[in-house]
């Protein structure tokens, strides 16, 4: 916080929040596009609320807008992102506040893209309209760090999912793994897939589980979920040893199969393809990740893998946040390890992470964790 | 809960839970004894209370009579355990509650002693005192689970305690283990050393990291704690190996050294020692907790130990509970393991364990587990 940060009131902060709760709403129908929330007031009351739904359609503040109709006169707006100043696939949202008059916006972060940050607040004060930024910032920069993550870094925020005993092992030494961790925490992975815009796995994992990485939720298919977007099933298979494995490709949401220059994607495949640099057999993982930021344009890829890629990604540095399950159960020392790679001599070397939440889900207890220094960042 | 359960109301069980608050103030002071709580209500009112402090001192029974004084008459005493009928030393409570003309006894249980057991129920029953017991009996036997334990199964009750990182490791491959757990967690250890009766380590343990295993309090020392027992230090050491290592006999606390039938105790050792049988180089372990229920009157005792100790008694199924200390740390796989000689082939095979609290401390979580068994039995 600067000394220049304007002294926000209890009800800015409450009216602030209702605006990332109501952006929260979009988490699995925006990407890619960040989501937004927007509450006009007059005087202490709420006069029109939006969100953004999808790509393509209203930004919050005019779903927001048309609520207020008239009422917008006078208002102020909460919006958790910089209006846009841009006309995109739908008009510039900064001009649509100053036509309704709204008298002052209160934005909790600048828009993250170079080109066009601050381009909208000038916009609103050009027309006279009074514009505070920064309220929250740390809340909705937490609710995109996908989206931040893939515009300010060009690459996708990695999140590790890992179900663990508490002897730290995630599969038995023959692999076997079904099932370490409870129900409750089986059902709780499907909130966070249906999240991200990627999952990312392994050939070994296809190989040993067969598993098909789309979203099944409780509540019935994700085709009753309007506008829901399917995460995209990233497979590493340098070789394309796992083509025969059919279930990855099944149901509704695209796969994408990452492999070695020098591999061939068999006729007919019914999955997109991409060849990224291998060096001593091991993909260019700074090569994968951009490509699922750049070409796929993914926020959020969630891990689901072995330990060997979940260890090469922690090893470089490449991994964002551990989403761990932690199963009231001991499995040995004969066990697969957690991580693979990661080789730690002294205490110095001990990879620190921060906890930045748990939550008891059934028997088990769910850690969300970041490496220290991202956590810090 | 049975049929002939009585119907306890809303007071009734406020009122005992007051009992059992009461009750755990001793939990430093009582050993070997139970901790006791007794709460006196006369139509709303508490008018008396008390709690067993020390060995040999008045019962929590006598404490709240005298503090109730005439008040007592035609009150209904909440006890957590049954008053007792015998001239031990001190005078029998079911007498005093007699005497001091109560009308209505709660006990959350019986005396878990066979050869008294419902004597107390008797005493008071004959004198036309109303009697029910089971009121938060499950509350009431958690509490004292440690006196049950020794009374009932001629063992302690053995809590491991552990510090780990998330990927399960104790130590890195050289040992090292400071400071795996931050300093929440580490003070936190020493409020569960303060209510066990005894410290159990192994040589292993001793030899790397020569621990004093005294009770360290923020507050000062446990001198300044009026009537503080001291948990008995407990060191297996089959060959004697490590008495030379001395600090685990400094401070003020007893030392016990538990050896093998062969090894002949230093002349001069400040420290008491007992032989106990060894086969196939190991200790028998039931032997080891028989000795410390029947000869120390161990109620608790918390093991504090490297993986082989830890993993022996896990696999003899004499662990009761592991207090898991989890640190937001990665260690590697070459790392020690949380337990050694676990081997775990197939899932059925798995150690299943219960849940049975959580907490954050710091950036470490805390995890209070029981054997799937024992949480259900």
């Amino acid at each position: 916080m600067t000394l220049t940060q304007p002294a926000f009131s209890a009800a800015d902060h409450a009216f602030m929040a209702r605006a990332l709760r109501l952006a929260e709403r979009g988490a699995w129908t925006t990407k890619p596009n960040p989501m937004v929330g927007c509450v006009l007031v007059r005087g202490d009351e709420v006069v029109g609320e939006g969100w953004h739904r999808r790509a393509g359609d209203a930004h919050a503040e005019v779903h927001a807008l048309r609520a207020a109709g008239d009422r917008a006169r006078g208002a102020t707006a909460y919006v958790t992102l910089e209006p846009c100043a841009h006309t995109g696939r739908t008009g510039p949202c900064a001009e649509a506040l100053v036509e309704a008059g709204v008298s002052r916006v209160v934005a909790a972060m600048r828009d993250p893209f170079p080109e066009v940050s601050g381009k909208g607040f000038e916009r609103l004060r050009a027309a006279g309209i009074a514009v505070e930024s920064g309220l929250m910032e740390t809340q909705a920069r937490e609710l995109n760090r996908g989206f931040l993550s893939r515009v300010e870094r060009g690459r996708p925020w990695v999140r590790v999912k890992l179900a663990t005993s508490l002897d730290g092992r995630t599969a038995l030494a023959n692999g076997e793994s079904k099932w370490i961790s409870g129900e409750a925490s089986r059902r709780d992975v499907q909130q966070w897939r249906a999240r991200s815009s990627a999952i990312l796995t392994g050939a070994g994992t296809v190989l040993a589980d067969d598993p098909q990485l789309t979203v099944r939720l409780d509540e019935g298919s994700t085709g009753d979920v309007p506008d829901f977007v399917a995460p995209l099933r990233v497979v590493l298979d340098p070789g394309l040893a796992t083509v025969a494995r059919g279930r990855v490709r099944e149901g509704d949401a695209p796969t994408l199969y990452v492999h070695a220059p020098d591999a061939k994607p068999p006729r007919g495949l019914s999955a997109q393809v991409a060849s990224v640099p291998v060096k001593a057999g091991r993909f260019d993982l700074d090569a994968v990740l951009r490509l699922l930021a750049e070409r796929h344009q993914i926020n959020e890829v969630q891990v689901e893998s072995g330990a060997t890629l979940a260890g090469a990604l922690l090893a470089a540095q490449r991994v964002d946040e551990v989403l761990l399950y932690v199963a009231p159960v001991l499995l040995g020392a004969q066990a697969r390890p957690l991580f693979s790679g990661l080789d730690v001599n002294t205490m110095a070397e001990r990879l620190q992470l921060s906890l930045v939440e748990t939550r008891q889900l059934g028997g088990d207890t769910r850690l969300l964790l970041r490496p220290a220094a991202v956590a810090a960042g």
